[in-house]
């Protein structure tokens, strides 16, 4: 019997909540995996976008746009900079973050942080590809418990702190990592020319306040430049944000010129079957900077502010 | 990690069509396997009935009420005859149509046919309590081949023949096994007293009409008594029909007056932890064979008879 | 333009969970009013059922099975008593189980008090055909207003008291009218002969235990006879339990011998096409009141007792 | 009672196909109208996007985001053009389109040629906003009929040929606008320096394949410059394609450089509340005509032409 050949007539389905007025649905090929950890539920199911992982009924990676998400969050901070040596990953559980960091020849050490050991395994076993370069990787890291927690105790300047994790709902782990504090805190331990980075959850017209705008308006009180861009990843389901901020100018950073000479600069290095970023290039990189006028509208004129004492909660 | 303790959250469904407008959603625990045979697709998943089988999108029979279906197909045409000793069955893959068959001690003989090998080996694999009592019955022959066919091959007289299959769908292999060619072939290799009964698909008062009263409309211009009955079985999402023919008079068979000292004198024997039928009884057997009346006008006036040239399709 | 031509390219669909881990899905072809009252929210919508009362999300009653219900909740404590003169409803806002009292020469006064006149007034609109026979006859009365409070205000014996409310949900309106309490006192109000009688909830061999056996259980320790019964509706997509209980004994009243006579001598009096009972007759009754032996073991050993303190939920 | 209050409650749903394998699902607040005219179902409904247009169970344009798409159709053609005179519209039902163009004082005839009167009549009637600047503007003539036959008849030069026609499914009546034929026709029928643009549906990096290429493809065998660009519109589930195509080269036309002063010289007029485009400027132009890697790569790679003789149909 062929396994997988008959889905249509199955009527399995992945269903996944967008919003308090909208979900949708995907054909489910196979649950890989079910489960729960101490910290969420976690699966890894077979849908047209490949294997996904799925942690509290939310997509957070899948096979077949994976690296538009890992190369739209690894990649601006690092061009950015130029020559990264030490990197901090907050979060990055399928290992892929660390992937695109191990990448860059400059790069002498990275650190991450999980709260999720359970997830990280079962990316190893079910989503090799994810991280496979970079398990053994001697300047890998990994340490499983609070990025917080651990993000102050570590005695370090960062040059790229990254932050991938999930998004910011009611009790989350990462609650406290969207916040000011946690914020003011990154500032300080990035070195001279240092660049921080967020995932951003979603970034459409019509959600980039779920907790986009507030991210934002969050770090623009903590850092002289705050650059918002986004990249379409389609398993998300909409146009997904992210949030770059540092100290000095930004420059002619978002028009993209230059980025492909910068890109070669950073020099990556590619293994097996991929020669090249497979999202990214100048023209990527201008359409992920450039933003609709009511996106910009938007981030421009946000005034909620994220602290301890005041979290955000997306849906 | 608990398997399956975060299902709530996972968002995994099967949902299978009722009609032309309507569906059923069951949450999806797993997915135990999915494939496809020559005949059909095939899975075994798990959702709050227990584990299931699944044959092209419709669910044939669940843990939790498997019971139920195959106890109302089998008993009655069993106490109707008293002591029969030679069973056909038709179709039957799961093996729980043999199993009840077999648990009469007066049964000598069983001869099951079904179409798709694949079927009989997940159930095995799989759902071994729907069968397992009779894997290795040496009364039990089982030949995987078109049912019509080895029917009319077989020189024998059956005491009871027994219908488990697929619903007439279209193009489905059973399709020639509801008609009154085959009825009337079915009358021919019944012994004297020998009962006929069929499974007849959907039975309550707004789908009566999807098959069921054409298969009793084609009995009765074959036999000289056809007796319609119904019991509710959950994960069918309606009532379930059931035709029993035979020849001779009807008798008070219908009010149950009696049953409780029928099925006595049948003498099942019952392994392992069942002591008992689950459920059926005098009271359960007047409640099946007591239909409403709207559904008893629509099996009589019904005009439809269903034959080689003129099949008949539920959805 | 043929209104309702296209639906089924159009993919409106009503959803309605049927349980924590199931939903079933109509489409939807027509949306006839939608809002909200003080008290729940309301629709009237067109299914494949037909027109059809939707409150608080959950099916009420279908253009297409409204009769089957009615019938079974209100025929069998008319038929317990004989000649009822004066009846009490609890609920039935959509005025159909007043039809099917004030149908009886017998009854002199109906008093039925509903909490929510906006669903009275929604019906009488778009569900005419349901109450329109009833709604200019002299003996009714309806009272707008808490039937717990109602019931207690007025001093009246009754010959037969009818509970056509909401199911028990939590904070909803009804929750006091399934009490050991609220029994206690409809007992102390009924005339020599009279009946008690209570829809009850889902009743499959699977969900007995929703409400059913406890309102059972509840009522068994303050009447002297409980009979529970059940109707197949297909719109509501389980089995449909009511209990009926009244002092003395219960004689041969389940096995529905005489019914037929019984109600001629009630001598129901019919309007406009209707001639007859659409579903109830001796048979139907025979059905209703003969249940599986899982069903009857379930309500047996039930030991949950409802009372103000201890209230009972369902899904 | 307040109308659409509760609808959390009601569970009423529209449910889109967005693939083979994927359905998006948003509650459905209201259906103002459904019914089907001689060439489609068409329904107007209200979700969280506002009032919106359905037709044959596809999302057409909604209240919150028609904007996005008109702007994004109309814009570029006619910025790229600078002072278009006569222009024709293909479909353009809702009359947002008409709008757009109309907008410009240098337009001084806009024949619009759409196949369904009873799209336009239900858009004007529940609409209204969508049309209402353009309904008596005695530039607008609106012609119901076939488009490609009505353009072939009419003896005209156009500046600016808009195509806002439906997907090209299977027996859908736009099906030959989509192909080479046409567009040979459309660019003998264009004055110098005219400017042809079509709607192209899908675009993201897992479905730029549907029919986007192809159109691209086939227009390259045509025109000299063929400009692929693209606009998020939540409403539509992906981000969607747009094809412009001319005589003459592109020079910086993708940059976007200069476009807000390209847009003065336009000289939009908006009436009522609206002061400006509501998406369109310089950044957002940058941000649409510039696509992602795998994107680019996909259109330049395809080799499907489309002709009567060999149409593409997407999902």
């Amino acid at each position: 019997m062929s396994i997988e050949a008959e889905r249509e007539k199955a009527g399995f389905w992945f269903s996944e909540e967008t919003g308090p007025d909208s979900s949708i649905s995907l054909k489910l090929h196979s649950i890989l995996f079910s489960g729960s950890s101490p910290y969420q539920s976690v699966s890894i199911i077979k849908t047209s976008f490949g294997r996904t992982l799925v942690t509290d009924g939310k997509t957070q990676s899948c096979e077949n746009d994976e690296k538009i998400y890992h190369e739209s969050l690894v990649l601006p901070p690092l061009l950015k900079h130029g020559s990264p040596k030490k990197i901090f990953i907050g979060g990055g559980g399928e290992l892929a973050t660390a992937r695109e960091c191990l990448r860059i020849p400059s790069v002498e050490k990275v650190v991450m942080v999980d709260i999720d050991e359970a997830v990280v395994k079962m990316c190893i076993e079910h989503l090799p590809e994810w991280g496979e370069e970079c398990w053994s990787d001697p300047r890998l890291e990994i340490i499983y418990g609070d990025a917080y927690e651990n993000f102050d105790k570590i005695e370090e300047d960062w040059d790229v702190i990254i932050m991938d994790i999930s998004d910011p709902i009611e009790a989350g782990p990462g609650i406290k990592l969207y916040t000011k504090e946690f914020y003011d805190m990154a500032k300080n331990k990035l070195s001279p020319g240092g660049v921080f980075v967020t995932q951003s959850g979603c970034g459409a017209v019509n959600n980039w306040d779920d907790c986009w705008s507030s991210i934002h308006k969050t770090l623009e009180g903590v850092f002289e430049t705050v650059v918002p861009y986004r990249s379409n990843i389609p398993s998300f389901a909409c146009p997904w944000a992210f949030t770059m901020a540092f100290e000095g100018p930004l420059g002619d950073f978002k028009t993209g010129v230059g980025v492909d000479e910068m890109i070669e600069r950073l020099g990556p290095v590619f293994k097996g079957k991929q020669k090249e970023y497979e999202y990214y290039d100048e023209e990527t990189h201008r359409h992920m900077f450039s933003l609709e006028k009511q996106v910009r509208k938007g981030l421009k004129e946000e005034k909620r502010v994220i602290t301890m004492d005041n979290p955000v909660f997306m849906f």
